[in-house]
C-alpha cells in the first residue's frame, strides 16, 4: 500500500533520538516554525506539557526545556497554571528586515511615464474596504495607473482613498502630478507605519492585458496600507509588478 | 500612425507647467524614483545641471531645488564642479521596512514535515558560485527538502554550502535534524547579516511536479545569502513557495 500523506504526518509526531541534536532541541525547533509560520498565532496557546510529552512520547524535563528557548527568543510567555501563550511571531534571535525596495532588474535609462488607467469613484468592497477600515458601499477614489518605459508596461498600481479624505483628488490629473507630493503638499498627511503583504500571484486577463503580458503569467503583487499620525489607514494600495521586470529586494540584520 | 513607444518617452521629457505642483517638485520625482528604482545606482552620478536644464527646459534654479529636496532625502551628494553622486536608494523619509515574516495563507495546526529530496556535493556555478563568493567548480554541499504537511508539499528549499564550511554535511540527515540547530551548535555560526531577493516566478515542471502544482503556475521566490560574524557569505538559500500557501508580511515604519 502506498504510504498516504497521514501516515508521513503520524511518523514525524515521534522524535528521532538518533540523531546528533537533543530532543529538546528537535521539539523547539517544531515548535519554533510553527510559531513563526503562523500555525500558533499570537495571542492563542501552545499544547500544553502535558499534551507534548504524550504526542512526542518525551519527559516533562525535554518539554520544559524546549519552551525555555521559546521563552527567551521572545515568542512565548509561560504563566502558572494557565499553559504557554505566543506572544511574538518574530524571534529575537533572527535576522531582521531593516531595509527594502522594489528594483529593476535591468535598470535602464529612460524617462518612464505613467498612464491614468482610470480615476473614479466606486463603492468600496472586499479587501480595500477591510483594509481601509469603512463599510461596504462607502465611497472611495479609485486610481489605476500603468508605469511604462520605452513603450514597455512595467507595473500597475491600484490606489484607494475614502472620498471624504481626499475630495478633491478626481480634480488632480496624476498621469502627470506625483501622488506623493498630493498627498504632502495638499492632504498634508504624513504616513508612520504601513502593512505589506507580497505575493505572487498569476496575472489575469485585464491585468495581462494592461502588462502586455500573457495571462497567467507570474506577477510580484505588493499590497500595501498606509497609516497616517492618527493610525488611521488612508491609502490602501496594490502593485502588480511583471516579474521579468522587478523584483523585491531586502536587508536583514542580527 | 499609431503613436510608439518613444514618442510617448519624448513628451514625458518635458515637465507640464499647467500642473499645480512645482515644475521643481516634477523634476524631484523624477529623479527620485529613479534613484530608488535603481536606474541611477548607488555609487553613479545622475545627469549635470545643465543636462537636466536642457532635458527638462527648465532653469537653473528649478534644478537646484529639485537637487536639495533629494540631497535633504539622503540621496545624492553635491561636490562643487564634480557633479551629484547617489549615496543612497533609501530615502530618509521613506517608511522603513523594520520586520518581515513569511505566513501562511490558511494556517493549520498539522505537525509539518521535511522530505529530503537530494542532499549532495556538486560543483559551484552561476548564481549560487556568484553569493557565496567561490569560483565554478568549487565544492558545495547542496540540499533539497520539502516542507509538507498533511501530505500537501508547501515548499522547496535549496541549500547550498561551501564543502569546506560544512565538512561533514553529508552525515546528517536533515529530514528529522534541524538545520539551524546545526548551524548553531556543530558549526557554530552566528549569523550578522543577510541579503534576501523575493520575486515571483513561473514554477518549471521538476519544481511543479515537487509541490504538487501545474507546470508554469505563480510561485514566490526568496533567495536569501547569509553573511556570518567576519562578512563571509556561509550559505545560499532559494525558497520557492506555492503562492496559495504563503505570502511575505511586512511591517513598515517611518
Amino acid at each position: 500500500m502506498a504510504q498516504t500523506g497521514d501516515d508521513r504526518d503520524a511518523k514525524a509526531r515521534s522524535l528521532d533520538a538518533s540523531l546528533h541534536e537533543q530532543l529538546y532541541y528537535q521539539l523547539y525547533s517544531i515548535l519554533f516554525e510553527d510559531i513563526v509560520n503562523g500555525t500558533y498565532p499570537v495571542g492563542e496557546q501552545i499544547p500544553s506539557e502535558t499534551e507534548l510529552m504524550e504526542r512526542y512520547s518525551v519527559s516533562r524535563a525535554t518539554v520544559r526545556r524546549s519552551m525555555e528557548i521559546l521563552v527567551n527568543n521572545g515568542l512565548i510567555v509561560r504563566r502558572r497554571g494557565r499553559g504557554s501563550q505566543v506572544v511574538s511571531s518574530k524571534p529575537a534571535t533572527a535576522l531582521k528586515s531593516v531595509g527594502s525596495c522594489i528594483k529593476r532588474t535591468h535598470p535602464d535609462r529612460v524617462v518612464p511615464v505613467k498612464r491614468v488607467v482610470s480615476a473614479q469613484i466606486v463603492g468600496a468592497e472586499g479587501t480595500a474596504a477591510r483594509e481601509l477600515g469603512v463599510e461596504e458601499g462607502r465611497e472611495l477614489y479609485r486610481l489605476e495607473r500603468i508605469r511604462c518605459s520605452a513603450g514597455v508596461p512595467y507595473y500597475l498600481e491600484t490606489i484607494y482613498l475614502t472620498r471624504d479624505f481626499a475630495p478633491n483628488a478626481l480634480d488632480h490629473d496624476f498621469s502627470g502630478e506625483s501622488l506623493r507630493a498630493y498627498y504632502a503638499n495638499i492632504l498634508h498627511v504624513r504616513w508612520t507605519h504601513a502593512r505589506q503583504r507580497v505575493s505572487a500571484r498569476a496575472a489575469d486577463a485585464r491585468c495581462a492585458g494592461l502588462l502586455g503580458i500573457a495571462e497567467g503569467s507570474a506577477i510580484l503583487s505588493v499590497d500595501r496600507t498606509s497609516f497616517d499620525h492618527d493610525d488611521i489607514a488612508r491609502e490602501y494600495m496594490t502593485s502588480l509588478y511583471r516579474s521579468d521586470q522587478f523584483y523585491l529586494d531586502m536587508s536583514l540584520e542580527a
